[in-house]
């Protein structure tokens, strides 16, 4: 397929890169930073653009994936000619794109993306949805020519998967963050934590979250959270977090559960 | 060395295997429940024993790996012949068998376990402290035979470590939980999460974990927040716990970054 990539961030740079990779051709790359936009179409092999009144009719495929708030402001430059125009975003609805054309989709990419490192795209689960269903099924193939994990994810389903998304994700990353700075007040090294964290993560993967929950809160132990909560004086927000989750575990898991 | 497990739960059983795949002996294996003892001391080829007066003193260590709060119970059974005593708490202090014997130690396993996961123990980080110098070389010497993350970590220290672990692994693992939820509520798998999982934990094996924050709270994307909010509606612990970790990543991150 010509495909043409408005925006120029992690998720423009890892799909054109898969989109490249499996013989599609990237025809522009625009991003309001012409320096951005000409790196990346360098990498891809496509023009690049900093002007939305320099697009191209000439693709079959607009790909969208700038800021959520974005969206609704650029649609309008692509839709004239009739071509397929998808967006990225998980939190955004088909139908923001659906108020400018009826050749509308959502190709959301659930993965985070950071410039500097490579994923294997073909574990990238990719949610499809179309205006209709010959667009639903062509951006279902098109997704499979990059990926294994493809899915059809309606509107309302992908809010829900972006927001889980958040707390499995976002949050997560957060927490990591939390962990480095309690270390580095008493001079350990994050590293300390790695193997860990990675361990946490692969339990996980054949694992339900609930049937492998450890810590003081699932075991109710009442005696190692309070002395947690003790060392966290002064740190509020810690405080906050440390006690609504260990509440939260409580909740959700009522019988003790000894991981000793 | 000749060894015997106290304790017959998930530490004492990833241990049990790895000291024995070192060549060291495990002598007796101790649990209140006998048919616990017998299963993890037929696997290491050890005698079981479900009372404290059975233990033999022809040893070179006792490792307690119960409860916390039994340890300070179980302690002065093991003290009688100045045998090396140790814990493998990360929230129970040195002293608190430095009260029963001068021949104390702490061998901490900084790992989440799992009866039915393996486990590379060689990755495992083992944090060591001893009574007094000589214990302290003897433990890390005794450690690096079934690890190559050897760390000298004082009680102090222990406990910071112990409380970033809670917040590393046992709230991430709960976040999973959430996120399977939300998931199973709108009738999608926890496989669409899995590859963002690993990918999450992947990147901060490389990486600072403030350097690849994602999401709506770092790029200040109130409308995403104020959305994922109003989807949580009903769910009160759900919305602190996603309005406060936001509000910790926004404070920790004051000039927004944009992910896309």
């Amino acid at each position: 397929m010509r495909i043409t990539l408005i925006g120029s961030g992690n998720v423009s740079t890892h799909l054109a890169a898969a989109f490249k990779n499996a013989g599609h051709r990237i025809i522009q790359v625009y991003s309001r930073q012409m320096q951005h936009a000409a790196l990346l179409a360098y990498h891809v092999g496509a023009s690049a653009i900093d002007s939305l009144a320099d697009i191209s009719a000439d693709t079959d495929l607009f790909v969208i994936s700038v800021k959520d708030d974005a969206i609704k402001d650029i649609a309008p430059h692509l839709t004239g000619q009739g071509k397929l125009v998808v967006h990225t975003s998980g939190a955004v609805s088909l139908q923001e794109l659906q108020n400018f054309t009826k050749n509308a989709g959502v190709f959301y990419l659930l993965q985070t993306f950071s410039k500097t490192k490579e994923v294997n795209f073909w574990d990238v689960p990719l949610c499809v949805e179309g205006s209709d269903d010959n667009i639903t099924k062509m951006l279902e193939e098109l997704a499979r020519t990059i990926s294994n994990n493809v899915y059809r994810v309606d509107s309302a389903q992908r809010k829900v998967l972006h927001l889980s998304a958040v707390f499995a994700c976002n949050f997560t990353n957060h927490l990591y963050d939390i962990s480095q700075q309690l270390l580095a007040e008493h001079n350990m090294s994050f590293d300390m934590l790695r193997p860990l964290i990675t361990e946490t993560a692969d339990k996980v993967r054949e694992h339900s979250p609930a049937d492998v929950q450890t810590g003081p809160a699932v075991r109710h132990d009442l005696q190692t959270m309070t002395a947690h909560l003790q060392m966290l004086e002064g740190k509020d927000e810690l405080k906050q977090i440390y006690h609504l989750l260990s509440q939260d575990i409580i909740k959700n898991h009522k019988a003790p559960n000894s991981d000793k």
